[in-house]
């Protein structure tokens, strides 16, 4: 006996095979105890579905996919940076924004100075909007508080707006994501309280699943990265690494020298940098936002990944300052304009491989025995998620655990 | 007296000025008879509001714009490109594609198969999309029709379509879209049909305010287009012109030579185009929506539209083959980060320089005399209209002749 049972429904389970999305028409799945326990073509169903199920729901012929994962956000932050966005378009350079407080310290100023509300508050609506678009997943950063107590701020702050929004949060630890102006001067004592203050505390308060570091000319170089990764590693966490977004830095080597689950952005990593990834299993998050917004001149090498065997993720990389992306299809949408991606690598880069960017195997798949968390979509093919540009969203229902949540 | 008074709001007028956005703090407008009676600082206002105006509304402390504007949309049409665009990922050539029935003319089919009840709702669903992000007015272009009864058929669902979504909309008959195949063989024997029978029918009934023709190697060349705008301009309707969007067929010059209100796309107009588009206050409209879709190669020249005071208006060109853009919002951001316009100049492309697309004079800004259609948003400053990428519309209210509709 199921405790429910969808109907009327095609499946885009994203399932490796021969049919593209891996998909099964007139399809059923099947739910208990928040897992998926049946899944396949509804003339297959070993029964009558009021028979087999305590609730039957119909999708209405629409089509169901795994719920949304949106595997790299910023989420959580004080203020914005419109009028940045809007000063940088003037012709106002980067150097002359940094000398009046702009870029990504003017934010840590704001989100120190937010209350754990505003933050929560702020985050909370900022997920709703994900959610809109069928995500039941999120991975938020902390990397604007940039002190123990702050960083715990942030990182409670997203723990608190995620039932808010009906999606479950999964919090990563991002201390270097820059060295506040504090310790300016002062690096290795920074990368000491990163590595042996921020993330136990982080750890001990059950914050956190990930670590993620900003490795690049301007942020941190690997001798930095290492202590903080190592310590990570040695308490069981994933690793995450911005990467090779500015210059090539040979971050695609260094993830998968370190095993970790992704690197991300990747616009300069070089073929050799994408083997390595391909070999030791490292997800490419890529994160087309950030691309458009920087008005970046160089695309992260897709080819490569394909030829390597790399997974592609898709994520909207949502922050204030290179960017403000609160809509995951329209990520999915940018992925295939500006990079070239199919509807189908798009979809399968917010699902299947967004799970394994996040270092998570219990989901990202319609597939017996993954959780049940599920979008259902009022549209006539997949490809309808990675093609509209902005209005209203296809979804018609999100289900996470196996219980339908407010869309 | 006052019909009704809006207080505690900003003002972004945009009335050319020193100010940007030509802004007044601490604003007011008043609504008579669904016009603009009197704008200005609140503080100088000729008494207190509940004295003067039998309705007071408050903005909340955010901003007050003039209602935005959609100046170049095709919404309504039949189906949906979403496997095109995702084939045309895959690889599959146009000319392909052309051959297994796709392009344009799938929607001329899909179109012509459509009830006018369909064809009904589904613009009013798009536009309801656009109301969200404070739109009052949009241009609803035929041209997937392309026989008297089909063309007719597209503008009477797009009358329709208007009042369901709250907003005004203004037809225009691009007979000179495409050669239907039945006309294969026959161009002349279209072209007569368009400007003879078509035109006369739609403007007969009312449908109409502008024409419009797809000037390009692919489409119509300029002596084809002569005859149904010489037909139209003697009928008093504006003109608009597809133009330059493949190559420079020398289109800029073509729509000042004819005293069109707007020129449309431009990615390739020369410079010489642009200098003759500023001489004759031709509006050049920025499609970035189609520009991103394409994977297109060039820029339209914005640097050149400054130079010889062009007005740059921006608009979706919602279809479903180039542009499925369903929000212009998010045209705004596009053409600040894929074509370098500043959220001011974007703000403008759809307020001021809209109105100026479509030969309207009535609306566009905030000033006594002008229509009452306002736009409401909580936002601490204008850029936000152009910063954010997708997520819940910041919109608090829209007014129409100054009357609200829902947001």
């Amino acid at each position: 006996m199921f405790d429910s049972l969808w109907v009327d429904a095609h499946l885009a389970t994203m399932i490796p095979g021969p049919e593209p999305y891996g998909s099964i028409r007139d399809g059923a799945v099947g739910i208990r105890g928040g897992h998926i326990a049946w899944i396949g073509r509804r003339a297959d169903l070993p029964g009558t579905p009021g028979a087999l199920a305590r609730q039957v729901h119909s999708a209405e012929g629409g089509w169901i996919t795994p719920g949304l994962i949106d595997c790299h956000t910023h989420a959580v932050f004080g203020g914005n940076r419109a009028q940045e966005f809007e000063a940088r378009l003037r012709g106002i350079s980067y150097a002359e924004l940094a000398r009046q407080g702009g870029g990504i310290l003017s934010t840590v100023r704001a989100t120190r100075a937010a209350s754990r509300e505003e933050l929560t508050r702020g985050a909370a609506f900022r997920l709703q909007d994900l959610a809109t678009d069928g995500v039941t997943t999120v991975e938020v950063k902390s990397g604007y508080g940039l002190t123990v107590a702050d960083e715990l701020r942030m990182l409670r702050a997203a723990r608190e707006a995620g039932p808010m929004a009906g999606v479950e949060v999964k919090g990563t630890l991002l201390a270097l994501h820059a060295v506040p102006p504090e310790f300016s001067g002062r690096r290795d004592a920074y990368l000491d309280l990163a590595a042996n203050e921020m993330l136990p505390a982080a750890l001990g308060e059950g914050l956190i699943t990930a670590v993620d570091a900003f490795l690049e000319g301007i942020a941190f170089a690997p001798r930095e990265v290492e202590p903080f990764f190592r310590r990570a590693r040695d308490a069981g966490l994933v690793l995450r690494l911005h990467a090779d977004q500015l210059e090539d830095g040979d971050g695609g080597r260094y993830a998968a020298e370190w095993g970790a689950a992704s690197a991300d952005h990747l616009e300069y990593t070089s073929d050799d940098g994408a083997r390595a990834m391909g070999r030791a299993g490292v997800t490419a998050v890529l994160l087309p936002g950030a691309y458009l917004v920087l008005g970046a001149e160089r695309r992260p090498p897709v080819a490569s990944f394909r030829n390597h065997g790399v997974d592609m993720a898709v994520a909207t990389d949502l922050n204030p300052g290179s960017s403000p992306v609160r809509s995951l299809r329209l990520a999915m949408n940018l992925a295939c304009t500006l990079f070239g991606l199919t509807p189908e690598e798009a979809l399968c880069g917010v699902t299947r491989h967004a799970a394994s960017a996040m270092g998570l195997s219990d989901r990202g798949q319609l597939r017996e025995g993954l959780r049940a968390d599920l979008a259902i979509w009022g549209v006539d093919h997949p490809s309808e998620l990675s093609y509209w540009l902005g209005g209203a969203s296809p979804l018609l229902a999100r289900v996470k655990a196996g219980v339908p949540v407010h869309a």
